[in-house]
């Protein structure tokens, strides 16, 4: 029986350090991540861009009605690659410290704050016996007065603001791409087209982005409104790849 | 002594990541679903329906007295697969959850609503220790004002929306046979009758559905109202197979 | 070592799920039930009967003064298999819902209500850490306004309404028995019978009942009262087998 | 290595069946019972009987000072075998009970729900997480009005009525003598003696009952009134033998 | 590898059964007793001794500075063997019982309500989770109004009144020595010289007790007073052996 | 298999020593301490510097927006090695305490006081279970009054006064630098070179400090103030390398 | 493979016995113990002495910074060996009992119940499962009124009076040198200077005590003040030695 240091033990329980300082099971809960469908995010001088596949694994699934882009308050929007009740849950927490910063204080609140919030309650579920980690990453956008924002939350509750970021499936091939094409000065509408561009390039060969297969919000420092891209606009974009 | 990795420990502990990001006691958890009596659910332009077959396991079951389809709300209805008793507790739950909802806001609860907080409940169940998930998947179905909705909640506490969706015994034929026939501009009659030869394409060849062995739900766009069929019109229905 | 799946773990911690779906704590209670005195349920036109036969394992044990049929309310009575001090706990608990349904709403608690009231309890003690599932098997009989209703209620939460019905010892010969014996328009005397026919039915060639080894229980649709029989009844109905 | 079933973890975790539906860790309790002192139980038409041996294990051990039966009430007394400590608590719960009746209806606990009682406490040990069972079975014996009791409850929380009962050490032996003696219409000093009778057949060929070595305590139908017995009259009774 | 069934894990939880029905933790912590200092009580006629040896392990403690002998009330002492820091814990407690039974009802505690009440929590933390038993027993002695007591409380919870007992290393040798030399009509200064012997007894053949390495406690039933005795009077009687 | 002692269990289960003495999980945790950016911290006569590297793992990271510095108090700032979310709540927690300080008392909080808050967090998180040990390492640094301070605190809870000190990948290489180099008389001014003097001292040979790449922070005891050096400053300072 | 009993799994749980009664995790805990940095207790006619090295494990290490004996109220003072983030937790409870017992009582608190105190918080980490012992050693000294006293508390919560006391690396030599050197009747002058002897006893040859390396605290029973030595009185001290 030859196993490798994973199958010792170490990886069996949760929030216990390995000997070489890994929490295993965090590890193995961003496997869960790279399972679920792309989902991309740039951010530019003009504005942020969350682009998100759905795959239509069932044809007879109602993708329309499936969500992946989710509006957390007027400024500010996100998608998740992973489990799928995991990210619901955090996304209702968003929505929630959003709502009560407006309450409270009578504005929006900064992304930042946002993204820490959101990632503490992830990073609590790593030390705390009893509970398992959150098996998603969040890509969260917006404006922040005039300045765009870009973070990903990954399971261990770790946050880094990006100029661009792919998570699920597509990860690798999509940070590939944008790491050749991305430029911090691009107007709104090639940010929106990097995204797609992007998100084809995970594609396999015969496959086609479609407006019922890609979701696109966006929101531009002029209007720092976060929005969701209509059927049509998204079939006008689209024709321009 | 030769094991795939579900032996190697990681499919016995409740909330565990397995190396590849899985949750396994989540995945055994829907074997239990798939040992189910079967039910469809369909949603077309016209109205909802579920159907779910009874089976006379025992001949001294009283099997008309058992229940396959719950009447949630006036304009929403359920089944389930999977243990009876687990379906019971949700459904107790999601009638909860509608009769707070009239009370609190004076209207009914959006069917979108109401499956998310059945879906979220099941999803705490997959996070949190001392606890096993709900060996149990819901179908949903009813019309919002005039919209006619359609959802499957997964032991996982992820939910989809569906055009036609199957669950229990016999969901892997009547997927493959409402991927064939499903249209969705089908008038309620038509729709009813989809769902009672999908039901019937899951059978052996020596069985045959009758009043006794099936129940069917349905809401039309017109009446806005889920009904449970008298066995009278059941009868009628399934001449016309 | 060869093992069946069983000794691989997942028979031995509580609430989970094997790799098939099963809960096997849940399978073993049964085992318990199955190790029980018999009991027969019987509902037919006319009304309902329980009767439970009692061994008496040590000469010396003063077998008229235990209880096998009890009394929950004036219209409904109960019989179990299994570990008794499991099911006293249940039937105190069943007391105690009829006599608050009473308290609260002044009249008799419907028996669907109070079953499944029953029922959620072993559900419960099946889903969460700290506790094993009952290990006993009720037999829930009586009259709902003029209704005749019968139940049995498993170790995992379910229960199923029957016509007819055996748990314990004799549960396989009993169930054969009354598969070929039962019809639905019995007189309440014939009904009576047919439970008793039923035990002996179970019985070792060299055994035979006798007043103080059966215990019998019925209701009539036209008293409504669920009555546990006198002992000169009991030789009476016995001389006529 | 060759194990029976019980090696292979059935055995070792609280309130966890077995395939074959047993309780290890109540079956396990009982051992602890059946190393205690020998305790009779009689129950005749006359009156109640519990007969318990003291062994002075040490020569310097108080032999005097220890109790073996208990006054619960007046009219209900109580011994035990097992672990020592353990009994003590029940029997402390025992009397609590009794005392709660009287203040709160103004009349004697009726025995039987007096031992339903304690049986409860023990089932509840049984069932859930944290504790183990108790390792102590009771004897509880007295006049309900003018009817004798005779109960004997078993680690497990199951209870049965006796006419006649042993538990401890000497229990096969003293079963096997009172099944061959046992008469239920003896005077109160026939029971008395068979009781001691009893206990003499247990020990060993060079051993013999003394005032030292045995407690009685009795309630006869007349009186009402459970009595220990001094050691005058257990000396003329033990002449009588 | 050959295990005695102690190995096979019986005797690695708390509060779990072996099959023979031992608690193998507990038996564990009266090791911890037998490796404790040796303590002697004694009960006569004329009133109470308990005599404890106190090892000058290292040269540098400070043996006179150490307790061995407490006083719980004035008319009750108190000796223990085991784990100082349980035996502390335990003496806090007996304390307590003492005063609040002064306060509550402005007399001195029983002493057989005393011990009960210590061996009550020992009992305890045999039977819940979560704890280890108290690897320490108690000899406990004092006069109630005018009668003497002597009680020890084993790990188990357990209590036996005894005219003689030892506990600790020299238990074994100790017990043989008061078997042979125990009588119950001595004098207050005679039961005091027994003590002594005893202890002296247990010494190794160049050992000998010096007024620093015994202490000693006693009550006679004149004064009902429980006394530490001074190092002049140690003297003088040491010099009587 | 041959497995060093570690392998033998007490590495795997929290807040257990093995037979040497050590935690296990507190030195595991130190691993990850030790896979962190190298930060550095110097104490002179004139003041404290805080100087860390940030690298660009990715190249789309907005490295500028991330945090490696982080200013507790006006006087006191804080850098740290190891898994970035847990240090982000142990900064929080730090600069509650320094809040809750001025508010309550209207003085900074001393950085003795604060250090040591911060590190029992810590010890708490390593002596009670259901929790794992905190995977970082803090290097505090500001100035009381007048006296610069500067602490760093080990996963275990233990906190260390240095002149100077070095976490993360590098700290073997900064440390060595740093003995060889360091001097306590240094000009603020030469402070913060030895600082960027070490850093660039743990670089590979490709590799430069830019003002991306470095992170600054410092307090004289001049103005007592905790200052993150600005971009322009930071280049001036590199230029001077 | 070849284990002592150690390895059998009696010295991995908390809080449970090995079948010799030892508690193997407390055991471990005393390993933490000597591991650490040498202390010397001496309690004298004239006063007591706690001196305690500070190794300079690291040259930046500002070992002048470091305590190693602490005040504890004006009377009495500690020094400990072992965990370092352990022996703070206790220091500050010790601390708070002293405070507490000065608003209270209005007088200082007495020593032995200031150590029992501390030593009560140890017992309860070995009794209760979610938690581990602490892993340190205290010796404290101080003076009661005009009595000195010295004590040590060990991990398992036992404490001891002594008139010399060594923990840590050097326990073993300093011993030695304390049993051949001790005398009680010392001046103050003297016991300060016994105690530097001793701990310079365990040095390698090439090492020698240094103000900056060893910590004094002293109390004389005139003043009956704790004070810990300036760096003048130490040199002072150190070159009479």
């Amino acid at each position: 029986m030859a196993f490798g240091p994973a199958a010792m033990g170490y990886d069996r329980a949760i929030t216990i350090f390995s000997p070489d300082g890994s929490l295993y099971q965090v590890d193995y809960a961003f496997e869960a991540v790279k399972k679920g469908w792309t989902a991309i995010g740039i951010k530019s001088k003009s504005g942020v861009v969350i682009a998100s596949e759905k795959r239509k694994a069932q044809s007879l699934l109602d993708v329309d009605s499936i969500e992946k882009i989710f509006l957390i308050d007027d400024h500010v929007g996100c998608s998740f690659a992973g489990l799928a009740s995991d990210g619901r849950v955090l996304i209702d927490y968003a929505r929630n410290i959003a709502l009560q910063h407006r309450l409270v204080y009578d504005e929006p609140v900064s992304i930042d704050y946002l993204t820490k919030s959101v990632a503490d309650v992830k990073q609590m579920y790593t030390q705390h016996g009893g509970v398992r980690p959150f098996g998603v990453a969040l890509v969260i956008a917006g404006i922040d007065k005039t300045t765009p924002k870009l973070y990903m939350t990954e399971p261990s509750g770790q946050y880094m603001p990006y100029y661009a970021v792919a998570i699920g499936q597509g990860y690798y091939t999509a940070t590939e791409f944008l790491e050749k094409n991305y430029k911090e000065d691009l107007s709104m509408e090639d940010t929106i087209l990097l995204a797609l561009r992007t998100l084809s390039a995970t594609l396999k060969p015969n496959e086609k982005l479609t407006p019922n297969t890609v979701e696109i919000g966006y929101a531009s420092v002029q209007t720092g409104i976060f929005l969701k891209m209509t059927s049509e606009d998204k079939n006008m974009y689209l024709q321009k790849l």
